[in-house]
């Protein structure tokens, strides 16, 4: 995604505590606070502009959300999406990947979307794609024995590749969709990339994935 | 496939006792004396009108192959391929997948192909596909521990099948293709079917899997 760098972003996330979370680390093991009820969260990491998480939310009121994206430049279009959507079951974080487990506790998240991540199509930038094994770990560490990690892709290699590490991390595959949006898969919330590329007549593919395999 | 019945399928094929193995019931056991040295064995288990089993044992002379078709009127296509290829390390053989454990002692096959199955879309025929858990048991009880099964198909529905099959069997998928004519990998074998179908520009998918994982 092409960024434009906004250096009011911050000042105008901090606008909004009821949505933005600056300090995500305070609430670690205490998330259920945040939100006041104890319905399960899911989180988005790299949930860019946040169509997807914003439309989660609405049509989910018994699911709780957190957006992650590091970059604040873009999560600041997030927070514009989940200010009109006008839900109270949707935050938003700026966080890296890899600082997950400092905000959150084993089991506090119940669900991980990965939704249209960087290919990282490089062969020495493998370790930074977030479906290489050293996020494999984290996310093992943060979601419960049943937790499930829901990734969708039109990169055909990194679809590729993220099959193949997932099986190798031995976790189950338990749905495959290589054509979403030719499936029979219902509820199916674009993305803004997801609208912009399928209208191409590319497939999108899809697939879901949980570590505990009883 | 739309088979046409050829009554005299039967006594063509013992007219090449050097090719066509009658009963290969008899061999279990015994195949590297059949094929007279050590070389490892890989099955094609449907292998149709031969164009790929052909095409391998002609590629790969240190290898020994045999394409199982249980259709005689489609297996004497096969045949004729192999009669033309003319090498001395390719058998074919008349049998039922189900069957093959009354033909093959565990590890003396090395390599399963799977290419191009019937998808058998309906789901109350689903255990007729070959991918299914049933036929998984069977593949595993024949190959040896590093034993691999190489599967390929223009049939996205079964493809997508096959990889929640293979995971929920805790096998290892160590190689996937989703454009597979438009991927790296080379030395691919074309079957007559593959040859006809990617040229519509659809693309073929394409997955290598173990049973062993370690």
């Amino acid at each position: 995604m092409r960024v434009k760098h906004k250096p009011w972003a911050k000042d105008r996330l901090e606008e909004f505590p009821a949505i933005y979370i600056k300090n995500p680390e305070d609430f670690k093991g205490q998330w259920r606070e945040v939100f006041g009820n104890d319905n399960p969260v899911h989180i988005e990491i790299g949930s860019g502009k946040g169509q997807f998480i914003s439309g989660m939310a609405k049509a989910n009121p018994e699911i709780n959300y957190i957006g992650i994206e590091m970059i604040e430049s873009v999560l600041v279009s997030a927070l514009d999406k989940a200010i009109e959507a006008d839900v109270s079951n949707l935050r938003l974080v700026a966080r890296d990947a890899k600082l997950l487990e400092e905000c959150f506790e084993k089991g506090e998240i119940a669900q991980i979307y990965l939704n249209f991540s960087d290919p990282w199509p490089k062969k020495r930038h493998t370790k930074r794609r977030l479906t290489n094994p050293t996020f494999l770990t984290i996310y093992e560490r943060l979601l419960p024995e049943a937790g499930e990690i829901h990734f969708k892709t039109d990169n055909r290699s990194l679809f590729e590749y993220s099959l193949v590490a997932f099986s190798e991390y031995n976790m189950l595959l338990t749905f495959v969709s290589l054509d979403l949006h030719n499936s029979d898969y219902e509820g199916n919330i674009k993305t803004e990339y997801e609208e912009k590329f399928s209208a191409k007549g590319f497939p999108i593919y899809r697939l879901e994935a949980k570590f505990d395999r009883n």
